[in-house]
């Protein structure tokens, strides 16, 4: 059990969450965290679903250097305001002091381009996506685990193309994929939609993201996809002979999901009783808990031998350690496993099983045969209340505001998202930041024109974009 | 077809073919590479087979941050005197100047047992294995693609013990299990050994190795795996509660595998027609070519739809690009894919597959019908023939000398592998190595004791060694 509840500090039952569960460690570098094997084991299940997901649009991984020469951070100048202040440098290598410092990658557009530039010729070689999972370092003021670490692991997708249309649907194709890993395999529910022009990915035409609302009412930037244009391709001199013979630029997009997922999850669905992980990215989604009668018996292990057969589709794992089931109840439950099977002499005798579900903390019986075929049903119906869940709270945490002085209210009351017309002009969003230390989060992807007025400045405003506090 | 004939000049053969075949492009930093999709593709899956294989040694994964505080690294003499000379640190990040110098990770010693130190009270918590797939630095002054880099990919593992036998058990485990994979995934062929105490890891006790002997008659460390007693956990404060309740220092091992190997594979299969991949690693383990009678043939790509049942099972892909046959065929053997299938006119009237062996660069002709079954007989086949063939390159370039002019004479005229009692001590060593740039490369594992003479001072020696000039 966790000591803080949820309710009362989220920031110190998280926390205490992510600590008891055995998901990370601190290093010795402000800001940076060691994945342990239970966390990283999440992380690695997140991968092979989204490197699977990714590869259906044809993205082949690559890997580029980690270090990049400054003078080609420079290139582009929006990119290099937007990132000179977070990078770390290497001034020295070798025993010798380099001639020209090198950014440890904050993101690799800056060295992958000019590189790719050369691979590039005709038209036949496009479009090209291109992908890797990588370590990148930001210099964090505020750290806080997963969600504003200064080294953190991601992949990030590099899609090049010959014309704006292909490359923009690559743009909007990947935030799609994104949004139903989100709400199939992370049971997250989120907003889908297009960033203002300040807070949009520095050197970018547009930002797309994914915009989940964390238990004290501040969103996080959950993932994001950007329509870059020719901004790089016309730096890096990224050019291809196109099919009417003329050089044209190419058309840019990136990409990119990060551990900062992992944060998510752990926040959205976890409770006072620890972790609760949705059964895709739990490393074990069944614990089989043997419960002796004091001595051990041959029974109940023979019996969690014909069980196995039941579990084989899934990951499992049957804790026979010396503790006492009360604590092995507790330890699973602070690390989420969505099942816990029991199993002691009364279950042997009658040939039944004794199932805890973590997410609604409810035990329940069923007969030894039946577990197989109701194992999947089970898992879904898991997923299930897990997402109702978490969109319930973010719907109850939507708030429409008419006027500036609701806007202001509300946001220093409850937080949460705000529904609220802009005008889009930058100044507004500045002031509100301003006052309100709450910026826009996004114009979501369906949002549909309307008659209104900018919450801020009064004047005409065609959308309600989502404002909050963020991470 | 390479330009450089690989037995006229192996280092510029080598550098023509891993560019010819597209597996890298050059970085913008001295000593780095970019792995393109294919180069990548070998890589990822050498990753999934060394990663299943490490984790029938219990090894759960973990990430470790890359940077380690200058103080970290001092803390052990021996590892910092060897690393130092080849780190890159980081002076400067998020716009100040660090009061710390960061280390860019060489490898992880230093920062995992730190922090694992914490992790473990009881000899219950042992052991404990941890790996991390990660990039790691190490600035190199020659740097040469794949085999010197001064940024890298690889897997170390480390294993944490209550007792001294049990962790070497596991470096010899470890190092046993390279070897298979070397001989069974990668068909090379090499000398499993032990180093000298002058060319062992630095702060290890002693390591292990995995020695293969390059096309240029010079050996390659092609992978290590350490026992690193208590040198480490001493120094970090590692230790654990055992049954008999007193304190003790842990003993512990390391262990890696690089993206190094992907340079012995290009070297030791590839010929004058470009690199030839063992089934196992290659990205795909058939192409299938359409040759069209000058018009698109529908039959032909009919019949090729009837094949695609039998490639099931493989990484396959049907290049049906406007270049002509003769390029194809030509690309496709640059890139070393095992087996070519080409279906014309001839073929489909015949109800024939003509097969072309990249290895033996020998053509076949099978029934369509036939192939299903044959596949994996073939695929076998070519894997024994490459195993055998890099086997008898060694074994042709293995030479046992019984005196130092002898030696002398080798070295000059033929290098390879030289077989030569040494006493162990470290002063011959060094004036081996003074005066013929021959190193000692390990001492086998299946070395029997014998009774010789040091081949540079004539004492008694118990073993012949393996010398060579190296990577």
């Amino acid at each position: 059990m966790v000591k803080v509840r949820k309710s009362d500090n989220f920031s110190e039952w998280y926390l205490e969450t992510i600590f008891k569960a055995d998901l990370i460690d601190y290093g010795p570098v402000k800001g940076t965290i060691v994945f342990k094997p239970f966390g990283y084991r999440i992380w690695e299940k997140i991968m092979s679903y989204v490197d699977r997901e990714i590869k259906k649009f044809g993205t082949q991984n690559v890997y580029f250097p980690i270090f990049i020469p400054e003078s080609f951070l420079k290139k582009e100048k929006e990119h290099l305001e937007g990132f000179s202040p977070e990078v770390a440098v290497v001034t020295y290598a070798g025993g010798e002091e380099l001639s020209e410092k090198l950014i440890v990658r904050p993101t690799s557009e800056t060295i992958m381009y000019p590189i790719v530039s050369k691979w590039i010729k005709s038209y036949r070689d496009l479009p090209l996506i291109i992908n890797q999972w990588a370590n990148v370092v930001r210099w964090e003021k505020r750290p806080f685990p997963f969600l504003r670490n200064t080294e953190f692991l991601w992949h990030e997708g590099h899609g090049i193309h010959s014309n704006h249309k292909e490359s923009l649907n690559l743009v909007l194709n990947v935030l799609r994929m994104y949004e139903e890993i989100y709400q199939k395999i992370f049971c997250l529910y989120g907003i889908a939609g297009k960033k203002s022009e300040s807070e949009k990915f520095a050197g970018a035409l547009s930002t797309y993201t994914y915009e989940i609302l964390m238990p004290d009412g501040k969103a996080l930037q959950a993932c994001t996809s950007h329509d870059l244009g020719q901004n790089f391709s016309k730096v890096f001199d990224l050019k291809f002979q196109d099919k009417d013979q003329k050089l044209k630029y190419v058309w840019q997009n990136s990409w990119g999901f990060t551990t900062r997922s992992i944060g998510a999850l752990v926040a959205l669905h976890g409770d006072d009783y620890g972790l609760v992980l949705p059964p895709k990215l739990s490393p074990y989604q069944i614990v089989v808990i043997p419960i002796y009668d004091k001595k051990h018996d041959k029974n109940i292990d023979q019996f969690i031998n014909q069980l196995k057969d039941s579990l084989n589709n899934y990951d499992f794992i049957i804790d026979s350690s010396e503790h006492s089931p009360g604590y092995k109840f507790n330890e699973w439950e602070l690390k989420g496993i969505p099942l816990r099977i029991e199993i002691g002499y009364q279950e042997v005798k009658n040939n039944l099983l004794t199932i805890f579900r973590r997410d609604k903390r409810e035990r329940f019986v069923l007969k030894l045969e039946e577990l197989k075929n109701n194992l999947a049903d089970i898992f879904a119906e898991i997923e299930k209340n897990l997402f109702e869940k978490a969109k319930r709270f973010i719907e109850e945490n939507t708030h429409n505001v008419q006027d500036y002085d609701e806007f202001k209210k509300v946001i220093n009351k409850k937080r949460g998202f705000i529904r609220a017309f802009w005008c889009e002009n930058s100044y507004c969003e500045e002031k509100i930041k301003e006052e309100t230390k709450a910026s826009t989060r996004c114009l979501p992807l369906n949002a549909s024109e309307e008659k209104g007025k900018c919450v801020y400045c009064g004047k005409r405003a065609k959308y309600r974009w989502y404002f909050a506090q963020s991470y």
